[in-house]
């Protein structure tokens, strides 16, 4: 296989973008990573695109040629793929333009990543995002994802005495950090107090517990390792891109307060690159609910399972360990227009390793990690990033 | 890159598949492809899914992990992966499956496609099969697909004089070769006086020149050609694997009796095999409208432009030329399946080449193409496969 690098990122702001159509934003971020990358379009040869459910809400299939055409590429050849998986959509794109590049049957490829959520009401976006749990075992009965979520804190809860000011203190890390990010969605701080005191969505878990439905994009250029000094100063290598998957429904599980789709996901990524978690000075993780970004800390071994609470309150993770977590804001306050949060992990990984990440930048990181969830785990994806200059 | 192997096959009967969901049918064509290609379920190591549209259809996103939680594979390293490009689906998710392989990190994958267009009514399919074409351009103002495709046949008539009977014998051809073929939507043959006396549907084409919405789903097992004969007696190489876009909506392109995805995908796949167009002898050519046939046989360099019509009426792909096309009975008589047609087309040449194909066999058959198309051609996938036996 040959070695893969990031060449170029590219991202729009996040929010209501109600002004916006889904093909403005999406080659917006598009062009962005190109020029980034020192291309130009006709050296493209690929695209990959992650969205959730454009059939859905814009009554839109076919969506990574139409990217392609309204960027004037259209009849150019250049192959454009949708890929599809839940929330994990924009991460998964990821792997496929990551072996696209390292098959050798393409050199440059964009992985775009994008999601308009607020032209719909929120009623039928919610429905929506319920699709990505099972429809015959869960969602039929009224389950939706908020709820399965909530069970899995409470069962945490249960095991493990975790405490609900824990996961609460994820959100308000989101915002102190959204509150350096000119990209995100909220970029308002929340205390403690806020985030415990807001309307439950499904208890334990508060409306401030929850990301939210954004519009957005984000778009990466990939390229073969070897050549990638004549486009960046910085090229960023992936050292490990992967997928793992388990069943749809929660019931399913031996236990739901593990994902067993990011413990397989982590530990062959962690295998492939050969470090451990201690190694990683930067990590974008799933925080779509508050306590799924604690139980990821664990099923990806940065803490031992059933301690992220207290590490997580007690500042392991937001700056007095060796792994920073969700400079960007994460989903919770950067925003969560599905498809796209999985490449825009990505982009500030990219910022962070390149040291181009301003008031949020984590002094001295050379390894990165971005893990994406769909659903309540059926997908998890995990990259590992390395600087390499 | 290494060379890729097709080891296994299967698909399901194509029809209204009332009784049977979309897990059932998903793992049905999956599970024959692995005892085909005498692998079991825990050698798998990933899963493309081609699928157009489940979350209009079923309201269920993320149907790749869906299906591999249905088979058992829920938590077992199995990475699963939808990919979707409108009524190309299939063939799409077979060039990730090919790219999977040759990239050297996974060994077996397992490459399917599904979709159950029967369970809602007529007219909501109808207009999701709509929403493969540019939506803001062409869907919203009424456009469906079989009025476009009427527009490439009104155009194609009056540039090169093709007949209306001649775009109708390709119906003819498809449900002759139907009547032969027990997976088929539809086994009764269809005489040319029924094709051109059918009900319009967009004139120039009838009733007869659309292929139906069908459910059903096929599969194949791909590995590295290296270890091939381990598995099958018979290993099919993928000789080629080529995707390529063109603009969304037909009017924005300089000429619409030609795809120019078509073109470009066909000229890379054959410039890659080293070979031409006349050494094929068997072709699944993507006939979900019958003027589509014809145009792609153009496009494909098996006859020069504007003298398809009366090649294809007097037998030249039907017998008497070096390339016999559509033994399956294609999209209009084996079924339409949207993600699953790109698959079983596949499945058909395989057959082809391995000479299993019993009262269609093309005799000697060694070389094999098949063509999908999404939309009016916004996606075109061109896959060759050359038997090594």
């Amino acid at each position: 296989m040959r070695d893969v690098a990031v060449l170029g990122i590219g991202m729009t702001r996040f929010g209501e973008l109600w002004d916006r159509s889904f093909r403005e934003i999406g080659i917006e971020a598009g062009f962005q990573a190109l020029v980034d990358a020192r291309l130009s379009s006709k050296d493209l040869q690929a695209f990959y695109l992650g969205n959730m459910a454009s059939g859905s809400l814009l009554e839109q299939e076919h969506i990574a040629p139409l990217v392609i055409d309204y960027a004037g590429l259209g009849g150019h050849h250049v192959a454009a793929v949708r890929v599809e998986a839940g929330g994990a959509s924009g991460a998964v794109a990821l792997h496929q333009g990551y072996l696209a590049v390292a098959s050798g049957l393409y050199d440059f490829v964009v992985v775009g990543g994008a999601e308009k959520l607020t032209d719909v009401p929120d009623a039928v976006a919610n429905r929506i995002t319920g699709s990505t749990a099972d429809q015959e075992w869960e969602s039929v009965f009224g389950a939706t994802l908020p709820g399965l979520w909530a069970m899995v804190a409470r069962r945490h809860m249960h095991d493990f005495g975790t405490l609900r000011e824990e996961f609460a203190r994820v959100s308000v890390h989101a915002h102190a950090q959204g509150a350096k990010n000119p990209n995100a969605h909220y970029r308002n701080r929340l205390t403690l107090e806020q985030v415990l005191g807001a309307g439950p969505v499904a208890e334990p878990l508060g409306v401030f517990d929850c990301a939210p439905l954004s519009d957005g994009a984000a778009a990466v250029v990939l390229g073969p390792l070897e050549t990638a000094r004549k486009y960046t100063d910085t090229p960023i290598r992936v050292a490990a891109s992967q997928v793992a998957c388990d069943t749809m429904a929660l019931q399913h599980r031996r236990e739901i307060t593990t994902l067993q789709s990011t413990v397989i996901a982590g530990r062959s990524a962690f295998d492939r690159a050969r470090i451990a978690p201690a190694a990683i000075q930067v990590a974008e993780i799933d925080d779509a609910y508050s306590i799924g970004a604690l139980v990821a800390l664990e099923d990806l071994g940065f803490v031992e399972k059933g301690r992220s609470g207290p590490a997580f309150a007690t500042g392991q993770f937001t700056g007095s360990g060796p792994t920073f977590v969700n400079p960007s804001g994460g989903l919770k306050a950067q925003g969560r227009p599905f498809g796209a949060v999985g490449v825009a992990q990505v982009v500030e990984i990219v910022r962070q390793l390149r040291g181009e990440a301003g008031e949020r930048q984590i002094a001295g990181a050379r390894w990165g990690l971005a893990h994406n969830v769909g659903g309540t785990g059926a997908t998890s994806v995990v990259h590992l990033f390395e600087r390499t200059a």
